[in-house]
């Protein structure tokens, strides 16, 4: 491991020091030395031996925030018998000559699984068990977030932490060099790749380094390095280029990371010198294992692959006449001899839609496709299925097909870089999003609107994708991180991927508590007002970001391709099958079953009823399933038309009140990141008030309807 | 001078050869040798001796045409003594042995300038006398284009062929590399540069000689090499490139054609080690001085340059409060001792208007900025105006700034390659539309509306263009052309090339006969359907693109970016100042001067009267002048939005019998030219289509008036 971090070159703030790799600097994220201070002048003696990664990991940690807190490390570490009862943790404290212990128990692994832990006060004396290493690594950034003195153990007591979902995956749409199709990162927001550059992996992965410690640190254990459009220069990772992955899995692997790659379903044609790639067909078996083959010989614990299949363009079992559940059975039945996992996305539709064509529903393509094929995949298959039914708007409902494949391993995939919520140019903290999705109680009870059709022990989302111990799932999201110094683009990004580390983690954490988390860790030492500021930039920004975009659940009213800023009618008229159909009487995609699409027939009741209705459907996803005039009136009391003039403007006023929030924190942050706030929240300010005028304008051509105070542009 | 062309490979017919540079092949285009078979079997005697690279062509010419026709060329050349009596050519009978002959007379050059000539029947002898080599050279194109026996000559007279544009300039928007922003070529859809590959000019320029042979054979003078948007890698050009630029301007040398480069206005900043490109510094007056000093050391015949300055975010004389006189005289006076030229665009306007200001109004802009000017230029400087006030609309009115600058040497800049007019992919032939820029008359009559205000005396376009001897102007366009086999893409897109050429030699030239020239030319000995098939698709196919894309004049409605394909609101919300103002209930930019943006003042009268008056202003121009209401009646007896629906209905079937129309003569050209145009007439009748559905549907959700007919999509 390299020094645990660096900052970038012009931070100056006391509390984060300063170093490069080539030209590049970064700032410590939520790892700053500072925050391992308290931990190491408390002391902590590790009890765990042997050269395993991640115990070494573990070891490196514990002696820099000794060294960090001017404290000496113990030279002598001893190892830990295991005690006969499993959880007699108190007898640890014999071997605990400092204050808190780490300790690797194998005898624990019924209770904690490989990567939970233990902690225990034992008469003063924090205790951490793990069973495992990376069980010992999350108690020990567990122990870093709660500086060891807020572990939630009181004396005598007992606390388990076992993550909630056993899939907490990293998707990274990286590609090979800058002049890829779509850039260096599609979708990417903060410069370049991490490990890519000029068409391989960089020589210098010192930064990698830091990036595995601090995913490590929220809960992440698995990453997939490369983008889900797979192009014939990255295919070549899987084969020709294992060596290259081999140098980023040994990093992540110290980490307690997994190491995944996103390959092409037409690989054996592109990379392997086959006409067909064809499921069935024994050479492309044979192609797949010898493949896998190579791989599990470089890299022995690799987790597996990602496929985006038949989905905008890529190669996929269609081709052939062949199931997805074929295609996706292929790759896990090479992979399980090694015990590799297939992520398998289901984000198929037809990319190339006729927008006359009103019958035909995007969103109900997921469901439509993978359905009939429940129980038809490998365990070692795991569906990835977007949070909502169209691409990450900032308002969605639920994609119906996590409620409808009960006999398949699942994974619900979030975007944490903010493709379509800013691009990272605005604020924007997606944990209330992802928690509202989480909580989410598909067959009810329905609390807003009230029904009968209730059942209060219904799941959550977040106890569906966890799946059972047999067919677990998890939860996987597109990172948001690239080479830039503050690693997300815009400094307050960070607490997106932080917080969505810490929800796989554990799905039922309070976004604003990890708020606190975040710039407690980010910010040590910091005056209570950086806290008090980033709340209250934070807190509402989700809702605040809807406001002065799409209303009401439509979508897309972005500019085509980069997907930044308003055009109303930007994909009105295109193959993409993302739709307003404004008129001048009305807006909204009917997707009733009584007289629409029929798309309220995926959800399991109550929510099939609560959707069908424009007496019962939620405001902010009324024009998604219904088409209603202009002067339909709202459960809030507004009209249609009243409702889109008043929240854009009031999101545009909110941001201009986030821009002025921010002066308040001016010298109590690092001035690089303060004026780098500062700067995007210019943007953000300015770009509210495009999409305020863009959007009232266009309703007001279109509707006639003024608004009585006078605030559109006509 | 190579062999004068190559067919591509797989040219079945047997009109055309083939050859290979490299990988490429090309299309003869109207040079195929079966063009000078007629002529060489006539015989040519060439009476004009020495080394003038000219001269050696025109040599090569007769030589080929006579190889090619399988006749023996005279070994003996005879220098042609000049006569007392400059135009006593029927003495030149005695030297001419064979019936044709072209004889160089400097005597004539008072008669017909550098690149006239004259045609004399003498007893049956065709006899063409050319002042200066240039003037030989066209002389021989002549006979090539009327096969020697219809040059209009009768027995006993002299016909003077002097061309009418003293500047018939191409511009090339070339960039160095395909990986420069917007690709190797700007707006380019026909491959790759034909000179500039990876960053610098090719090896191999055996097809430029012949690109070369093609334009001087239609008139043109004048090339630009590179794009007007000059990049840094593209301005050293000027500076480190110029050796490369020579071997360039050498081959244009030789068929006549004068060379000159686009170039950066903060070249002394971004070549040079200048910290201003202010043009009234001594030191930036000084790096232009050794910079042409050393251009010329390289290049004595080099032409001059283009400079696109202060437009579209380039830099130019604005950023040091300077005019645009300041601007171009600081070039022209660096250029004049090597009488050198500067072509000064005034495509300036913002580009980062504000939509929701409706005062400013960027039809206004060039106009605007230049009529003060007027006056200030140096003589050695052309003041380059685009045809309409905007951006090569498919309909736009005429430019007012050409009748503004009566003491500014102008050129009207037309585009060939078919940016907004089907990009190659849509069969459009241009010609009648600049036919009808050319022939407008900004003073009057108003032949079609009845106004009292006519001045029959008054002058065309073509006649303010061409300036005075003193300060002469003429025309520039943009090319179409790139390394595609068939050098446009669109194979009937070559008659646009030639078709300009020839109008900038003679701008009374006829649209349709132009289209036969080019025919015979091209198809030599084909079946008579040929010319028939292309008058059934190109005569009326402008007014056809017309009629299915933006209607009455409004312009713009296409894709951001590409400018391919509808996109009614792509262009309404941006910074571009290329607006429609549509609602619910009209459509129009209100230029007048009476409620408007005043635009209409710009004009002489009488056409300031007539686009400002309802009553009288076009149809085709109705939305570019004036905001009205869907029900408007036209002067057609439509309404607005009827002749909306009526015309792309109409527009898009009538692609359809375009693409029909082209089987007729499947066998009767060669297959792969018949499949490329069938390829793009499919492309063109679904792309109609496209256009048809998305702007009716437009029109109709937001109008609500419905089409009587119903073949309206909602």
């Amino acid at each position: 491991m390299s020094p645990p971090h660096r900052s970038p070159a012009g931070a100056t703030s006391s509390t984060t020091t300063s170093g490069t790799t080539g030209t590049a600097a970064w700032h410590p994220a939520w790892l700053p030395d500072e925050a391992l201070r308290p931990l190491g002048a408390r002391g902590v003696r590790l009890l765990a031996s042997g050269d395993d990664p991640v115990v070494t990991t573990v070891r490196a940690e514990v002696d820099h925030a000794a060294q960090t807190a001017g404290t000496t490390t113990t030279p002598a570490r001893a190892t830990l018998a295991l005690a006969s009862d499993a959880l007699a943790v108190p007898g640890l404290r014999a071997a605990a000559e400092h204050a808190l212990a780490l300790a690797e128990r194998p005898g624990l692994a019924g209770l904690l699984g490989a990567q939970g832990f233990v902690v225990a006060d034992d008469e003063g004396a924090l205790v951490v068990v793990a069973a495992q290493p990376r069980g010992l690594l999350a108690g020990w950034h567990h122990l870093v977030r709660t500086g060891g003195d807020a572990s939630g153990a009181t004396a005598g007591d007992l606390v388990a932490h076992v993550p909630s979902q056993a899939v907490r995956m990293l998707d990274h749409w990286d590609n090979l060099a800058a002049d890829s199709p779509m850039g260096p990162v599609e979708r990417g927001y903060a410069g370049a790749s991490l490990w890519f550059a000029d068409g391989r992996v960089r020589d210098d992965l010192t930064r990698v380094e830091h990036y595995a410690r601090l995913l490590a640190h929220t809960g992440i254990n698995a990453v997939c390095l490369n983008n889900v459009n797979v192009h014939a220069r990255e295919s070549a990772l899987l084969t020709s280029g294992i060596e290259q992955v081999a140098r980023l899995a040994a990093i992540f692997r110290a980490a307690g990371i997994s190491t995944y790659l996103a390959v092409d379903f037409a690989a054996p044609i592109t990379s392997g010198a086959l006409r067909t790639s064809d499921p069935l067909d024994d050479d492309v078996r044979a192609w797949w294992e010898r493949t896998f083959a190579d791989v599990y010989a470089t890299i022995p614990d690799f987790g597996g692959v990602v496929v985006k299949a038949d989905s905008e363009g890529r190669p996929g079992p269609f081709a052939y006449g062949r199931s997805h559940a074929d295609g996706a059975n292929l790759l896990a039945r090479a992979l399980a001899p090694y015990g590799g996992t297939v992520f398998w996305r289901a984000f198929v539709y037809d990319h190339r839609q006729d927008w006359r064509d009103r019958g035909t529903d995007r969103a109900r393509a997921a469901y439509d496709h993978f359905t009939p094929l429940d129980g038809r995949f490998d365990d070692n298959v795991v569906l990835q299925v977007k949070l909502g039914p169209i691409d990450f708007q900032v308002r969605e409902p639920l994609s119906p097909l996590l409620t409808a494949m009960p006999r398949t391993r699942l994974a619900m995939e979030l975007q944490v870089t903010q493709e379509y919520t800013g691009q990272q140019q605005h604020a924007c903290y997606l944990a209330p999003l992802w928690r509202e999705a989480l909580d989410f109680r598909p067959w009810g009870p329905v609390e807003l609107w009230d029904t009968a059709a209730t059942d209060p022990d219904a799941q959550t989302v977040a106890e569906v994708v966890r799946g059972t111990d047999a067919l677990p799932g998890g939860l996987v999201a597109v990172a948001n991180v690239g080479d830039d110094p503050f690693w997300t683009g815009h400094p307050l990004a960070q607490a997106n991927l932080y917080a969505y580390g810490r929800l796989t983690w554990d799905p039922t954490l309070d976004p604003s508590a990890l708020l606190d988390e975040w710039v407690a860790l980010t910010f040590p030492q910091a005056d209570p007002a950086v806290a008090r500021t980033v709340h209250a930039l934070l807190d509402e920004s989700w809702h605040v970001y809807e406001s002065y975009t799409a209303p009401l659940g439509i979508g897309f009213m972005v500019r085509p391709g980069h997907h930044y800023g308003p055009d109303v009618d930007g994909y009105e008229y295109t193959p993409w099958g993302t739709y307003h159909f404004a008129d001048r009487d009305g807006i909204g995609v009917d997707r009733t079953r009584a007289t629409g699409t029929g798309f309220t027939d995926q959800f399991p009741a109550p929510w099939r009823d609560v959707y069908e209705s424009l007496e019962t459907c939620p405001d902010e996803l009324l024009l998604f399933f219904h088409h209603v005039p202009y002067s339909h009136v709202l459960h809030s009391g507004a009209t249609v038309v009243q409702h889109v003039y008043d929240t854009h403007v009031a999101g545009a006023q909110a941001a201009e009140r986030m821009r002025d929030t921010w002066r308040d924190v001016r010298g109590l942050v690092p001035d690089d990141l303060y004026a780098r706030v500062a700067e995007r929240l210019d943007e953000q300010v300015r770009s509210a008030a495009e999409w305020r005028d863009q959007i009232t304008t266009y309703f007001w051509r279109k509707s006639g309807i003024p608004d009585p105070e006078n605030r559109v542009i006509p």
